[in-house]
């Protein structure tokens, strides 16, 4: 048996929000640690880790390593019944064919349940291998959704140059082009709002930024992101969960005759 | 002649808004005492039936009966034109041929009238029958507007169970099914918000949820909704208005296979 | 070399957001005393005339007098990046074949620039004849706005009707008709909710309300609008900039049947 149940149905909401554009259905893996989730991108371009501790849950019990198939829309369906303040208990019975929600309303007695069926995914576990990286930016999450929706408005391809001076988006398009810059910030500013900019060495990576575009969907869930990258590496764009988890996406550079030239 | 004025055309905006999608031509109904609308929708599924007494006018003449066919999508566009806060007379002058509505923004010198054409209805009054329920719910509006809308995604059939332990809605589809239970409330819950079940036995009734979806327009109207249920009989879903009327609207029970299965 | 400096990218946002459905391509005049626009729509039907004196920008410098071509698509491409606390440069350097817009986040160290590629435009200078208006109505641009877009819902003439005893608006249609009057104020109303109406002689004029939906976009420029009318002439629809400039739209009459009837 597996039963987990959120103080709040709102994170998971996010968390499923974020990712059913990207992801159809994905394998959840449950074990006594953590509830996982890594799948590609139907196009298998992007990778998707997801990763919510136990010390995420008000309550959780696993008795054994188990993988549960759901289908996205599935579950966003039910979890669109959720009130943000509702508990959100997920249980699956060992032999079932499906995983029941159940969401409380704590102030009212009312309850919902929402069962979702199963399904047989093949869930390919790739290993992500460890990465050194030449450059880690941490900034506003919302301050990266608003540069990357720009820039879309100019070009497919979003370039990031990261160097001690700060941290560079360029969209180059045929009718006009835009470049976006942040100073890394002095140690006053506020916390929330700072840009910090870790070197080691510069970094100019082009990257599709319609994928860049899903990944900020994730906006939600933390106030900050942190993007780590690498030359002709992916980029790691993580989204962390209030110190328990992290929603990760991976995504590898683009490789075309323009960015061949800009090199 | 006929002349009635509300204090603020909100009211009746709120009416027409809720109704104009279910029935297109309407006729209303003016007699000393109230003014009446009674109209079956479009695919004779449905029943709606208005009722504004004389006490929700700030001034109210009719010197005889009479009926006034209007098309709903006129009247909205009317409405459409009135700030909430403007009155809103209605005036008929015997053998024209349309109904003035007349905007008065007393707060500035503006004024705005709209005159809408008048149309030949089949007015076929039904007789309905009075009908003792064996169960009467009253619960807040909104949470049974969220409801039928959250079940609406799994089901094109509303199941609604009422016992002494509350009130069961279900809804059941292929890849999933959603069941939202409500207990009665304590004495002690906050009034608006309660949910209050008179059960003389219990009914279980399966209704069209499309048709559900579209009574709870009304939703803004008030604040609490109240359905009166018999096995086998049309359900009536009331909307007050202020003590001084009502929306109702009646929808017979769905008998299709799977509701023969439940009994 | 141009280049003018705002101390809010908000006002021009609004400006090239009000014109840009209307005019597709546009020739910036700029002088040493003012950067202009004036531009017929694409159906040459009505002329918008946009006047920002240097009096609005925090600095001004124009080398020489000079025209810049410029799609108004670009032009709110860009400047939909900026934040509408962001300052707004605006720099053309000679020989160039684009604009630069510099937006800078006073409150971080961010930068966002944003480069127009520039178009040929044929820019044939209107002569608008000075003209004695028989009739100048002051109102609000909201209330103006509302009235246009209510009356599209029944006609598509707007017939403007200014006697002393104030302003009246009409559309009739088929199934129905509305009429708008507003008084003029007391001198006790707050001012800026005034009606304020100066007639040399009654004015009585039709105009197609598509355009005026047009002209209403500019509503967030300033919150009154000045109308001037007169028999057989263009009416002028002016939205004030901080009284250092205006956005004027020019409208003929409409001349068709119905009109000649009401005559």
């Amino acid at each position: 048996m597996f039963e987990a149940k959120l103080g709040s149905a709102s994170t998971l909401k996010r968390i499923v929000d974020a990712i059913k554009d990207l992801v159809t259905d994905a394998p959840f893996d449950c074990s006594e640690t953590a509830m996982c989730l890594q799948a590609m991108d139907s196009s298998h371009v992007a990778l998707v880790s997801l990763k919510m501790d136990v010390a995420m849950f008000e309550s959780y019990r696993c008795d054994r390593t188990i993988n549960l198939g759901l289908s996205l829309a599935g579950m966003a369906r039910a979890l669109k019944c959720a009130n943000n303040e509702d508990t959100c208990l997920i249980r699956y019975e060992e032999n079932d064919d499906s995983v029941l929600f159940l969401f409380e309303d704590t102030k009212r007695d009312k309850s919902q349940e929402v069962v979702v069926k199963m399904m047989d995914i093949d869930s390919e576990h790739l290993g992500i291998p460890e990465q050194d990286y030449s450059a880690v930016v941490c900034m506003p999450a919302a301050e990266f959704q608003k540069t990357c929706r720009d820039l879309a408005m100019f070009s497919d391809s979003l370039m990031i140059t990261v160097t001690k001076a700060g941290i560079v988006f360029t969209g180059k398009g045929d009718t006009g082009s835009s470049t976006v810059t942040y100073a890394p910030s002095k140690s006053a500013d506020e916390e929330q709002q700072a840009v910090s900019v870790d070197v080691k060495e510069p970094v100019t990576v082009n990257f599709s930024i319609k994928y860049m575009n899903h990944f900020t969907k994730a906006t939600g869930l933390s106030d900050r992101v942190r993007l780590s990258l690498c030359n002709s590496v992916p980029v790691v764009v993580e989204y962390g969960l209030s110190e328990n988890g992290h929603l990760r996406f991976y995504l590898a550079p683009k490789i075309d005759d323009e960015d061949a030239d800009m090199k």
